[in-house]
Parts: C-alpha cells; sequence; structure tokens
C-alpha cells in the first residue's frame, strides 16, 4: 500500500505547478539525444502531451538532428566554407528545409497524434510566423578586419507573427515548428532552433522556455556533475562566463536564455534532455532539474 | 536519478485517466473515517483539487459525522422512536439542517480555498438544488400489517434541479452539498448523504459516482482484505446478496450504485476512504481501488 | 374605473427608476424587525424578486436576528465580558456560524426560492467572499491606557472577493450573504452585518446600499416622526454627530455609509423596515423613504 | 402610508406577469382613437416602453389614422370605387405609403425615443419584412356571380421575414411597423394593420397579440358596458357570430385573433384603446381588460 | 479566349482594394442624376450590394430628388422667402418627411431587396439617430447687419448615435438613411443630405465618405474635363477656392469632404454620379475616379 | 470610359457568385501545368485569394509535380515494378513526404502569404486529417489470377479528420494540403491527391470540387477543342465510357467527380489549368469553363 501512498503523494505534489502554469504557455526547444533515442523521443512527446492536458500550453520547436546531414551525403552535397564558416548554398538550402519541414516535423506530429494529442506541424512560412533577412556574420578578411560576409540561406529573425500559434494552441493543439524562416520574397532561411525557440518565447509571451540539451546544465566543474548550478540570474552571467564555467557551446545558449528574459519570458531552462522525462520533472516536481536562468 | 524517473512514471501513468475523465462529472460521497481525521480529510480535499485543475469536475456530498449527535446532546435533545426506527422531529430537524449546512459544509469550503481551490458551499434549497417530501416508512403495526409511518422531516427526493451546480462547476468552482431537501412549502428535509448523491449524480449525468466508506470494499471473506472483489456487474449483484457477501450497511450503498448506473451513470465506486488519496489512486491509477460496479 | 387608472399609473411611475436601475447592483442589509415579523419578511422577500426581475441586481446580506441568542441560550453558554465588552468565544462562534449559515440563510434562500425567484445562500467562506482577521478593540486597562484587547471570533474584513456574487448575480440568482468571514488558517469570524454590507457594496461598486433598521430614518426631533430628515450630505455628518441628531446606534449605520460612500457606491439609504415594502416603495417611487445619505 | 402600501400592493401585484412575459414577444396592433388623442397617444407608448424595460419584446404595429385621409383630401385625390368597393390606385397608393411609412411611423418611433425607449420604424420593405401580392376581391358581376376583382393595391401577405425584428427586439430596440407590403417586383401594396399584426405575430411564434381598438371589447348588450365578455374560446365564436354578437366590424377582428391562435400564438386580447393605459392594465393586472380570445 | 483573361485581371485587380476595405465602412451620399435614371439608379444598387458581399460595410444616405418638388406643387404649398431663402415652414417639413422617409427611402430599400441584399431603410428618428436643432442662417437686415434668422425647419446636426446603424451593418444590412434630424421634442428638421453623410461618416469612424454628384469632379478648367484633379489635399483647398476652380455648388460639397477628414474620415470622394457604376470604379479599380480630398 | 464599364459589368457579373458561395467550401486538386509554370502558379494563388476575400472558403490540396522525380534521380533511386506496377519503398516514401510536405506545399503557402493571403500547410498526419492503410493493387499472378498485391507505401483514405481544417478556414487561413495519409502506427501513406481532394471534400461536405488538369475537359472528339462537353450528369458517364470519350487518365478523374458527388459535393469540375485565371473563371462568371459533372 505504500506504493499507492506514494504515488499519491508524487500527484499530489504536481498540484501547484499545475496552478501555476494552468493556461500560461512553455515554448520548448527540442533537441539533441532526445531526439535519437526512440525511448527519450517517446518520454519527451508524453511530457507535453500531459503539459497540454492538464491546461499548459507548450510549443514546441525542433531541431534537425542527424538527419540534415545524412540526407547531404545521401545526395553528395558538400558543404563549402568561407575562413571556416559553413556556407548554406540554395541546394542545401533546399534539403535543410525538405528535412526538417517534411520529416523530422512531420514525424514529431504524428508522434503526438498517435500517443493521443493533438498536434500541428509548421514552419516559418505557415501564417508568416517566422520572417528572416538574410545574416552577414563579420568574418576577417586578408587584412585582418571583420567585414560582414554573405554565408548564404542562413538568416536573422526579422518579425514573429505568433497569430496562428496561439489560435491553434487555444483549439487543443500542440504546435511543433520547424525553424525555417521566410524572406520577403519567400525565399527560406535556415535559423538557429534555440534563437527561433527564444523569439517565439517572446513573442508570444511564454512564462517559461526550456532548453533540451545533452548536457546536465551548467556544472560549476564540468568533469563533477554533483557541481550543477541549479539557477543564476542574469546578472551572474557575465562573472560565469569570464571564469570559464559558462563556456563553448554553452555560451550561446545562455545568451538565449538573456534575451528571453529581457524579451519578458518569465523563467529559462537549460535541461539534460538524455535523461528521460527531464522536461516533466523540471515543470511538475520541487527539485526542478538543470539550470534555470532568472532575471 | 530512479526516484525521478519513477515520478515521471506516475505522472505519465495518470495521462490516459486525465485525458478520458477531462470535462467529465464525477460526484463524490464523502463521509465516515475521512471526514473526521484530519490527515485524511486534508488528502481528501487535496484529491479533490487536483481533479478540478485538470479539467475533471467534482461534486461533493458530504454527510455529518458525529457533529450532528455531538450537538444533538449538547442541546439535550434525545431521539423519539417508533418501533425502533429513530424519527426525526422539528428541533432535530433544525439541529441537523444547522451543523449540516451551516457548520459541516462551510468548513469543507473553507479547506478547499485555503489549499488552493474554488469552492461554494450549498444546501438542496440554493437554487432549488433538492426538492423533496416527507418519506413514509413501512413499519409493522399492531396487527403485524406494515403501514406507511411518518417518521418526521426525513425526506425522499422528488426533483433535482442541476442547473446551479454545472454553472457553478463551468465557472471553475467545486459545489459542495449538504444533503438537505427542500419541501414544497420551504420546510426542511433530512436526505440520505448516499442516496444525495446518486440522485445527484443521474440528474448531472455524471460519469462517476465514488462512495468514500469505512470498508476496503466488497469483500467476498470479510475477514480477508484479499479477497476483495474489485469489479462486479449488476446482474451480479442479487446472488452476492443472496449468499451474504453483500449485507448489512454495504446494502444500501450496492443499491444506490445500481439506480445510479440505471440512472445513467457510467461507473459507481464503493472505495475505503480510511486510506489516505484513495479517491486520487482511483481516478488516475492503473489499479483503481475498492470495488467498482458497472453496468 | 379609477383604480384602474392610479394601479397604472403607479406602474408608470416605476418607468423611470427601472430605467436607471437597470443592470445595477443594490446591496441590501437585511435586519430588525423585518426578519421577524412573517408579513414583513414575505415583503421584503417580493421586493427582493421584483427588482431582480425588471433587470436590477439585488445582493441581500443578513444579520442573525433573534435566533443566535436563542440557540445560545439552548446551550446554556453564557457570555463572556471584559470591560464590559462581550467575547466571542469558540463555542460562541461555533453556534453563531451555524445559525447564520445553516438556518437564517437558507431559510431566506428557501423562501425566495418558494415565491419564485432564484437564490443562492453563500457565507465568507464560498469562493472566499469576505476575508478576515481577528479584531482588537481599544480597551481602558487597569491604568486608564486603552490597549488592543482581544475579543475572540470578532473580525474585521481584510478583503472582499466579489467574484461568485457577480457570477451568481449575472446568471439570475439572488445572492443572499450571512456575513462570515475567514481567516488565513480557515477560521470563522464574526462580521457586523452592516460593515459587510457596506464592504460588499463597495467591492461590487454598487449603485446602492440600503440599510433596513428598525426607525424611520434620521429624525430631527427623535420624538416626531414628521421631522424625517429625508436627505443629508456627506458633509452634513459631523454636525449632526455634535448636535445629537445622529446618536447612539445611528451612529455606526451613518457611518457605514459614508465610508460606503467614500468607497465609491452611488446612494445608500437607512429605512424603515418595519414599514411593509418600504424597499420596493425606496427604489421604486417618486418619494422614496427614509434617510438618503450621499456624497 | 396607506397610498404607499398601495402602491408597493400594486407593483407586487405585477410581478408574476413580468415573470411570466419575461423575454417573451407581445405584438401590439395599434390604432383608433388611441393614436389620436394626445394623452391616450403619450400612455400607450410609456406601456410600451414600460413592458420593454421590464424584459418583454413588444412590437407595435400601426394603423394610419385619419391622416391618410386628410393628405388624400389636400391632394384632391377621389377614391373610385367598383361595386361599392374603394379601389386603391396607384396615386392613392403612393399617398398611403407616404404617410404611414414617412409619417405616423416616424412620429411613433419620436415619441418613443423621446420618452427615454429605443424605437425602429420599419415598413414590409425593410428587410423584406411583408411580402405581398395583390388581393382580388370577390364582386358581384351584372350576371350575380361572384369573381375575383382587381381592387388595386391592396395586398394579401405572401410571406412574413420575421429575422429583422428579431434582431432589433433582441438589441433593445421596439421596432415600430408600418402596414405596407412589397411585391415581387417591389411595388407596394396597402395591408389590413390587423391582418399585418396577426401574421406577424404568428411569425414570431409571440405570445400575444393584443387589438386596440375603440370598444370595450366583445359585449354581448352592445348598450350594456357590464355586459362584457372577458374570455372566450375559439369554438365559442361561430355560435356568437350566429346570435349577433360579434357583427360588423367585430367579425374581422375576432377571425384575425383565432387565426394568429391557430397559427400558434398563445392568447388574443381585443382592448379598449379610448381608457388610457389599457395595454398594461392587460398585461400586468390580474384582472385584464376587454376580452380575451383562446384557443 | 481573350475575352475571359481580360475578365479575370478585372476581378484580380479588385483584390487589393477588398482586402484594404474589408470589415470597413463606407458612407456615400445618394443623389442628383444616379437617383433619376432608372439605369442609374440600378448600377448604384449592384454597386452598393456588391460592396456589402465582398465584406465592406456601405452606408447609404440619400437626397430627395426631384419628388420633394413634386409633391409640394402637388399640394400647392408655395414657397416663402427671407431676403432670398427658402423657409420650410411646418406644412413643407411635413411633406419633405413624408416623402424623403416614405417613399424615396423605401424605395431604394425594396430596390436593394429586390436585386438579393438586405436593406432598412431609416431616417435621423430611429434609434435617435441625427439629433439636430433649429439652424439659424445669417441674414443681413434692412440695416446691413447679418442676424441669425429663423428659416424654419432647417437643422444643424447636434449629435449622431450611430449605434443602431453599426448593429444593423454588422447584421448583413445595407442601412439606408433619410437625412431628416429629430430635435428635442421630436420635431422633425430637414438636414442637407451631404451635411448629414459627412457626420455620419465622422461618428461611424468611416473609412471613406462618396460623394455622388453630376460633375465630373473638380475640373481646373470648367469646361474641359480632361483637367479633372483627380486629387487634393486639403491644404490646397484655399488657393483652389482663390483661383475660384472651387467654386458655386461645389465649396459647400468640398467644405462637407474637410470637415469629414478633419473628424477622422480616411479618404472623401466627388465622383460622378453620371457615370454608370461610377462607384464600384471609385471602390475596386486602379484609377479611381473623380476627385479625392485627402488629408 | 467604355474600358470601365466593362470592368464593373464584370464585376456586378461576379456578384449572385459571391453571393451564392459565400461562406461555402470549394476544394482545389492543384497540379499539373499550373504548378510549373510561374505565371500559371502565380495566376491560381492570386485567384484563391480573391475567393478567400470574398467569404468563400477555398482548401488547396496539391500533387508533387516533376519535383518528387527529380529528387529521386539525384538520391540515385530507381523504381522497383512489380508486373509493371511500380513500387514505393521506404526510402522512395521518404523522399516523396519529404518534398511534397517540406517542399512543394511550404512553396505554395510562401506563395501565398507573399501575395497577401494567409496560409497554412497540413499534410495527413496535422491533426490527424488523413487516416489511410496500405493499399493492395490486385496484380495477375503467374497463374494468370488476380491477387492483391503490397505495392509498397501507396494507401487508401481510412477517414478524413476534418476539423483542423474547417477551424484554420474559419479563422481566415487557406489551408494548403499535401496528400500524405498517416497509419495507425505513424507510418506515411502515398495518396493520390485527386482522391485524397475528392475525400477531403466529402469530408467537409464542399460544395464544389475543381480539378484543375492539362486538358481543357471532357472533349467528345479529343482533337477538336469545340467539342467540349460543358456539363454532364453521374448517369452520363457509362455511355461516354462505352463510347471512348471519357479513356485513360479521364477515367480516375471523373470517378474521383462521381465518388464525391455521390458522397454529397454539390458539383464538380474538370478544368483546365494551363488557361490562367480558369479557376476564378469557372467560380466568378457566367460561362464557366471546362467539363462540370453533377449529380
Amino acid at each position: 500500500m505504500l506504493k499507492a501512498l506514494e504515488k499519491a503523494g508524487i500527484l499530489v505534489e504536481a498540484l501547484p505547478y499545475i496552478k501555476k502554469f494552468s493556461g500560461k504557455t512553455v515554448v520548448i526547444k527540442y533537441g539533441g539525444a532526445a531526439m535519437v533515442n526512440d525511448q527519450l523521443k517517446e518520454a519527451v512527446i508524453m511530457d507535453v502531451i500531459l503539459m497540454k492536458l492538464v491546461g499548459i500550453h507548450p510549443v514546441v520547436v525542433h531541431g534537425g538532428g542527424p538527419e540534415i546531414n545524412g540526407m547531404l551525403d545521401r545526395l553528395g552535397l558538400k558543404s563549402h566554407f568561407i575562413q571556416g564558416l559553413r556556407v548554406t548554398d540554395e541546394s542545401t538550402m533546399e534539403v535543410v528545409e525538405m528535412v526538417l519541414a517534411g520529416k523530422v516535423n512531420k514525424e514529431i506530429v504524428a508522434l503526438i497524434q498517435r500517443f493521443g494529442g493533438k498536434a500541428v506541424g509548421l514552419c516559418g512560412k505557415d501564417g508568416g510566423l517566422i520572417q528572416a533577412k538574410k545574416r552577414f556574420e563579420l568574418v576577417k578578411n586578408e587584412g585582418g578586419a571583420r567585414v560582414p560576409t554573405d554565408i548564404g540561406f542562413v538568416g536573422d529573425v526579422v518579425k514573429i507573427e505568433p497569430g496562428l500559434v496561439r489560435e491553434l494552441a487555444d483549439r487543443g493543439y500542440i504546435p511543433v515548428i520547424a525553424p525555417i524562416g521566410v524572406g520577403e520574397k519567400g525565399e527560406s532561411y535556415n535559423i538557429n532552433a534555440d534563437t527561433a525557440a527564444g523569439e517565439l518565447a517572446q513573442a508570444l509571451k511564454a512564462d517559461k522556455l526550456v532548453l533540451l540539451t545533452d548536457v546536465e546544465g551548467i556544472l560549476r566543474d564540468r568533469k563533477d556533475p554533483s557541481s550543477l548550478i541549479s539557477s543564476l540570474r542574469i546578472d551572474d552571467v557575465p562573472a560565469l562566463v569570464e571564469e570559464g564555467v559558462i563556456s563553448g557551446g554553452m555560451i550561446p545558449k545562455v545568451a538565449c536564455c538573456v534575451e528571453a528574459l529581457q524579451g519578458g519570458v518569465g523563467q529559462t531552462h537549460i535541461i539534460d534532455g538524455r535523461l528521460p522525462h527531464s522536461l516533466l520533472l523540471e515543470v511538475f516536481t520541487d527539485k526542478g532539474i538543470g539550470t534555470m536562468v532568472l532575471k
């Protein structure tokens, strides 16, 4: 009978979180290991469906996982580089869009539907959702000066038109979004998925932005999982970067959180997608999980 | 980390039940030990609030517990009997109503509000909710014939007017109902709480009627808790009564379930209110609890 | 035929008042003789129903009448005094609540229902309607200093949560409210009914607050009913208190009106509940009745 | 004080009628003396506004009074007769329409607006309200046979399109209707106002049709007002016609009532428009007034 | 096949205009030749219906055409003049109102209905639409001073109550309005139709005000239609008046446009009603037509 | 000025069709030349946007054009055949889905958005829109018997879930649908686009199904465009097939129309997509275009 009591206890523990987030929007950047491993994939889907069922509005923004590279390989498309920066030429962009919006996106949708949720797959073209323009990276030229350089169809977000996402969410659907932006002439741009999630969270005035990653969160000592920093504030970031605690691939993720917070998002989280149901644990339990970045 | 995974598993296990009962009405007869013990009381309240939060419409019908007798004693009101049947005279009825509608009912309401739910306490007079008339019990007279006998202000339900309960439930409130009926002239009647819950469940076209009792459910061998009959059908009832498996105080409870099922209620449950969170376990877990009576 | 014409004239006279108050809220403090005498009781109920029918939203806040003392006597509960101030101990509060919320309140509800209206009986616990805290009266100690003194479960209003009352009123119900407040831990407090009515009128942004009393209104000469002051302004009050025209039990009633007016209530009225249909006459006729206090 | 009590009594007497007719539609044929005398006119307007204010939906269909003939005279238009039947030629019809829809109709509207109501004046052309076709009267020819004869722009109702009237009534307006019908080519037809009122009452599924006339109602002895038949059933009509009790101009009025009743109208009334506020007295008092014809 | 392509091209050309004006209000002053010639009349009606069908809200304000003078003549009513200004005495006003509101207005309504639209005819009395007061013209007295002079029932707009027009437009009707104003005592006033249209356009926050006239628009050289000024700004007006380009009857029309623009109307147009479908061409084609006056 | 009049005439000619189809659903199968030629593509998009603007609900179902084969070639995927029937293996299906749902679909969406419409691209997985199962073609085996044969991921429609399409259409979006079906386990199936359009039209209770093809319609003499059969009934079909007038690729198209008509669609059309704006001409002009098949 103890087991039963524990069950009940866990359900009751979720109560204040359900109450707190009821009717609120949570934007989830879905990527990394959790998109590859079947068991993890299913766990994420179940978590998202459960959130929807208890009255939260989850919005999923996904990356492309290894599938894009696989397809580029099969087509024999080789990447071209400018000063070490990969260039997304038109053929590559075509493949990126097809894989993201036509395969990965629709697979996630089908999985949600199969487990009892209602989902709609969108890209940035649908309803003018993600309006973008070409990004110019600053690249050192021969003279050593950093000049804006065309790296192809990689885009910066110009405007988010969140109406369609809101309407779908309000009518019981889970919007699943491929981070393809659309330019003025209808051309496609590849948008970084973290960035797209962050911008969308701002436009939707989301209460939470959750980035599913392949690390435990921010560790004070990268080799020691027990050194996890479970919560930090925007003001703490510069010092942590200085000290090298936030470094490498974690820098853009933290930057994305900071920008989202400054744009009005309530809380941001960098959590470990390799742990099954990390999303659920983050949202519905007392302890939370990973690193929370707050204003 | 195992602990976390288990937590998630239990939340995910609840998913199909949340989906199944979302927007549905569950009428709960709240009585017995679960109204006396503070810890049990709190557990029932938490269960009801959680049900409401995830989109179910719980409706609570409560008994009076030991408080009525306590107040009758303090007032020196002694019960009068006719052929062994207790008579509810006007003074007694006055006390019953005050204690039920003015004390027990409002205490439950205050408890729900305190733990974060929204509740409204009603009796059968509010919005004409429970319309009743005097019940005449068949009592053997001196000649041995069973004649209808006036046993005072004990009532039979004439009509349920469920509008108010529905409106409150739809607007986010948990209706808490004292089983006081109202007669044509505005007089009060004491209604059996199980009966009131069953009638209300029918009028609301509830999906579930749950009776919180002080037994494990229906036991094949009353001394052996492991002999619990976890599910039975209406058709099985006569034989079980014949065999004495259903006997004593369990007979009216089962009768109440049968009537509710025949009146259109989806499922009925006799569960053990002495077990903390038995309500939650019944609704949100795979195993269920107690005895389910089905059509 | 003259009779008929007069009838019509009276109905037509009501026309501008119906127009003026259509959709507006009128809070009525119901107490005194009008709660004791059966004919007066019925007249008040009819008046309230008529107001509702023509599109006004009446909200009734009632006192306890002599019933509380009757029950306290029957239970042999004797009042305890501190420096002449009656103390409401826990046993007394229990009785006050039961009688107010479980008996008087539900009787009024049953009467409205019986005469064709729709009513719901509430106390301050329902929907967190009247949130209160312990009141400390300033009492002279032995040294003659006035110190805050615990007089038991007598409360001051901390906050009114008017949502439930509005929702019920909008859906065609007449809310009937027992002035029991609820503390942070769910404990009950006895609230002065005039005060509760005044606070509720403010929270509901009521257009009218009407206090049914056992006097004609404010009389310049207490022995001469013809000296009725039919209208006065807040600014006139201090002088009238000075002169002794407003004195005794009239002081808190006028204070209640003044506070309500300062809190945004349109008009306040002190009228004679001993006169049948005084409420109706106040609202629907040219002459009004009793004393109106205006800003 | 007695006066006040009487006032209240009359208001309370209206209560069940307000309740009964709340949200119901009452079609009023407004004509005769009540359209000529200024005091009577004002009384009718007040009655209609009061009905609207208490939640009834009055719809006014008016006749033309003496104004049409006045204008025909001023224009020197002389009526042309066929076998004693007046013919409405095109010039006459033009005047009828202008006076009815452009003068009488708008005057009533302006009066309602001036006394605080909201009104919209319509004729049968607005929203296709009254669709009509030419009526052919059966007229004896030289040979004595009754043949259908063209009497000009007099019309029979082909179809009522009640949508516009309902929409206006639901939004708080009192529709005021001139009985001008519209033919397939947009041509105008003069429709008998009683007939138009009766047809409209059927199309609107009205609860009451009230014909304001210049007699007390149906009198058993035309010379004795005390011989008023206050209520009769459809089945009684043939005998009363036979006996001559219903005769002359009363025959088409009663026929109009009978047809309305058969078309689903709840009650029909022939009342005395010469009595001020007869409409109000009919609707809101116990005694009613005039003759009620029931199914 | 070329023909078909052209057809399609014209429909496609209308696309941006449909999009631009969808849900917007266009007030049309309907007068002059377009009210006399049957073919022009029909073309205007078709244009208005088409506008409604594609989601625009046209509101028609009409003049009286030659019909008023015709009726005045038939009645032998001769105009009385004060210093050259025609006086609208009570008899004249009666005729004006009957003809405008009872004949011209309802004919337009019938025509719209006949061609498949839904229309309601209103005058300024309906719903208190156009509230007016007597206008006093400044007239030179014998001493040569300009003194305010009573010229009878000619009115200035005091207030527009646009609620009824909006409600009808929202429910699919085309409001057709006779420019009769109503005074405080319910008396009628003749309002200049251009002025009424302009005031209504302001009160409705219309996007367009279109005046149908009997000229091509504003011509730089009145004898040369090719000298049409297709667009001008408020600031250009004084100079054009100075130069005599805007003169005579065009002055009040331009003044009406200027006032409407200053009152918040988006665009105003003076177009040639003698050209069939000029309204349609103005709204739905690239070239527009007539003279547009802009802020 | 003649030109202007013609313009107006064409707009007015569209009026009855706008009226007729306002609020109705038109399903368009978009394929063939109209998907390849840029000018035709743009014309179709403009037509669809215009339909939406005037209140019609167009729903676009598209084919894949030559793009699928292009991508298959680039990937070196060769088709495998069974008895002459092409087999869609898993790799091929993956490409079909990516190209249809990720490239062609989103390009159409982007085009609609760019020209001012609002569009959402869906495939059969979104909201469970097209539920399918594997199709088994009857193929002659060696013994000559026709046996059901697995031809890979080609599907038959099991169920259409039209909710999402309706919700989007009601909220102003043009749904653009790639004919990918989803199986019970979330697997993808290639569905014939004509069939998908026909099934969707039935599920949506569409008023029109329009198939854009690369022929003029059904020609009695295939070499003579003037022999176009502009309208035929279901009953005429068998004889026309017998005579060879309906033959080859036209047979499944006509079958699709017949099935749609039997499933409740109002009208079906086979029109020439090679003609610019054929869609517009079919819907908004008197002559229609291509062949209409009616019940």
